[in-house]
């Protein structure tokens, strides 16, 4: 019988244990795990902090149930240590047990950690990250004696905090060391949007600003941006995440440039060796170059298709265009491809357009806006990327544009596009089609 | 200077008309139109009934400042009637008047007329249709003394007006010569879903039934159908529409098998004639074969072209998949390419997956329903079509659909997609991801 064993219980290592199964129900299949929750949504915690989702525990995605079923074992609260020949080794958490697993094929799937910039005092009361169900259930337990959130980072997750703490009627500061929220997957002109939003929302927006400092000895008294003093009584660090390649640098898993490196099957540099999610990095469908996107569809994805490899099959992951959207305030904001800014950074030629148009037809009441900006390739044409900010109806739209790209659709192909239109649905004019024509007419002949 | 002479102010005559001007700012653009109203959207009519808009007036999608300022000149309250050598003929609705006007070229914008079936005393008060905003007032206006509205037909305005009317507290009865609603769009499994839907919203639906008779003499009593009496006080006639071709006919256009010829330029068989929009028949981009698909977004695509051929450009319209989205009670539903019955039609083989998912996080509260079926060539792998019964974010991915479709995707192809995804808008799993993965598997290896 097939023994895989997976380490790791985020998306990915869920994903590849019941792919695994799944591709071959004969094998024996072990998840280990430092964490004491089954598989919960990260990208959930903002919204329980915000009060959308009425707990933490409404995040797990799976039950004990489901994974008896599937025939899935589990070891939580273990941290896998080492490899020798085909034997794991894994401690308990306490330091109190040590185990080992044999294994015929073996899945990575650590994830990633919260990075943390050198900031003067970062280790005081007060300051918090947001990468756990832990991490979330700590900032509840404060909330009630906070007045003024700062948070450091303007990317998608410090982004959602700041409206979930608004929400909870707290003063809110965000300070970004670029001079743009979102900095990678909107170029300065679409950031801009979604900057004016949160300050209409109250959002103390510091951008283009260091932090050098947190105020206060036993708790949070303020922060230091630029020698400006911030007064706030609480910090969240959302400055991104690492890829966690502890374990597999301790195994002697080859690293590429930015995480662990694979080919298209999940494989490692080590036969029978896999490796799945935010622990990865990815090819970038345009430039082919690695990047870690940290998504969990990605995560998702390669899970899936690390696991059915451990268990004898050969599927293919072919790369990902970083494809994400997100929800601020009144805007839905999405993102594939490449902006304008990196496709100039990757010596790409470009033609760009935009266009500002309605969610619905103009004359249907409550209709929203929605900005839609393209990149193309100058010389061949075709798709790089596309951005949208839209009070609704962004991640389909999104998708449309990934699937352009990964068919290599060029402005020609754009413009005939043959959409649908309702009044109460979306307007007879489809922004994506209008900005191809626009960008058309800047092509050479 | 090229004169170019419009017949016909609906969207294709519109746009055919702005996009003459500019093409060649220096033309002359003259529109001829028997209707009194500046263009408006048909698409809106029902949504006024229903009290989403507020008034007829707001569906009016251009003014008499904006056609000043691009130069289009227009004569309102005109039909035409011949065209010998380049000078076209026209009278004035009332009879009084005749005048000519030469042109360079001519398109033909006439439009489509209610097609009305052959019932029994189909002519006395009370009986509708909704084809114009003069046939909206009506409605409006009788509105008050009535108390059960009966409905002719289960297509798209049909199925607008069952909800407008419900919205209106009238009692709502739809009979349906087919065994199904929105018999052109959806496949027997999905329009059982919007039947479902319907129902629970108390529309009596009378299915695979024939209309017999109207009751009464001189205001509707009641309607027979199949020998059954519905005690309803209203009728609407929605039975689909008809290509206007009659003064096409007069001057001696060739007409395809549904309607007017033309080639991908939107020209007809005569040198400097054009058409576009309801009139037209259309290249279904799957089979080849001409269709008539009645929509606004072709109307207005055909238009452009046609407007800026007349101009002297060389535009193409490539066809049209039909694509197609609509919102009825608590669902949108969405179609483009064939349903899986065109398809076999057809005589093609085909593998169909469906799926029912999640229009958010599984675990983000208020997230919808949404079910999604592909239709996928046997032989070529490649997408045919797709229909969408969800309770939002529909529209785009039917253009995602159509995008797909039109770039050649196979299954192989959308498995890949790279969506986005974040718990208040869309879930890690995309619903048309998952159907591929499931139609993949049929398969033959």
């Amino acid at each position: 019988m097939r023994r895989v064993v997976i380490v790791g219980f985020g998306t990915a290592g869920l994903r590849a244990a019941l792919s695994a199964k799944a591709q071959n129900p004969g094998s024996n299949v072990i998840v280990v795990s430092e964490e004491q929750y089954l598989t919960y949504s990260r990208c959930g915690l903002p919204f329980v902090i915000g009060g959308d989702i009425k707990s933490f525990e409404n995040l797990i995605v799976v039950s004990n149930a489901i994974l008896q079923k599937s025939g899935i074992d589990l070891i939580l609260g273990f941290r896998a240590i080492d490899v020798i020949g085909n034997t794991l080794y894994i401690d308990s958490i306490d330091g109190k047990e040590s185990r080992q697993i044999n294994f015929d094929s073996l899945v990575i799937a650590t994830g990633s950690k919260p990075f943390i910039p050198p900031i003067k005092n970062v280790n005081i009361n007060n300051v918090f990250t947001l990468r756990s169900i832990d991490d979330g259930i700590k900032i509840m337990k404060s909330l009630n004696n906070i007045r003024h959130f700062a948070i450091v980072g303007a990317g998608a997750i410090g982004l959602e905090c700041a409206e979930a703490f608004s929400k909870r009627g707290l003063t809110v500061s965000v300070i970004e060391l670029m001079p743009k929220v979102l900095p990678n997957i909107l170029d300065h002109d679409m950031a801009l949007l979604i900057q004016e939003d949160m300050v209409k929302h109250n959002v103390n927006l510091k951008l283009g600003k260091r932090v050098e400092e947190i105020l206060g000895s036993n708790s949070v008294k303020g922060l230091v941006v630029n020698g400006e003093i911030i007064d706030c009584d609480a910090v969240l660090i959302a400055t991104g995440v690492k890829a966690d390649v502890v374990f597999a640098k301790n195994i002697g898993v080859e690293l590429g440039s930015v995480a662990i490196k694979t080919d298209d099957f999940m494989e490692t540099s080590k036969t029978g060796v896999y490796a799945a999610g935010d622990c990865v990095e990815t090819k970038n469908l345009i430039t082919s170059k690695p990047f870690t996107p940290y998504l969990g569809t990605v995560a998702y994805r390669q899970g899936n298709v690390a696991g059915a490899n451990a268990a004898g099959g050969s599927m293919v992951f072919p790369g990902s265009l970083g494809s994400i959207v997100l929800r601020i305030f009144d805007y839905e904001i999405g993102f594939t491809g490449l902006t304008n800014e990196q496709a100039e950074k990757e010596g790409l030629n470009t033609i760009v357009s935009k266009v500002k148009w309605y969610t619905k037809a103009e004359y249907f009441p409550h209709h929203g806006d929605i900005t839609v900006k393209l990149i193309f390739d100058a010389n061949s044409r075709k798709l790089l990327g596309c951005q949208i900010v839209g009070t609704s109806d962004v991640a389909q739209r999104i998708n449309l544009a990934s699937m352009a790209i990964s068919m290599g659709a060029k402005v020609d192909d754009l413009i005939k596009l043959d959409t649908c239109y309702s009044p109460p649905v979306a307007d007879v004019i489809e922004p994506i089609v209008k900005a191809s024509e626009i960008a058309l007419k800047r092509f050479k002949k």
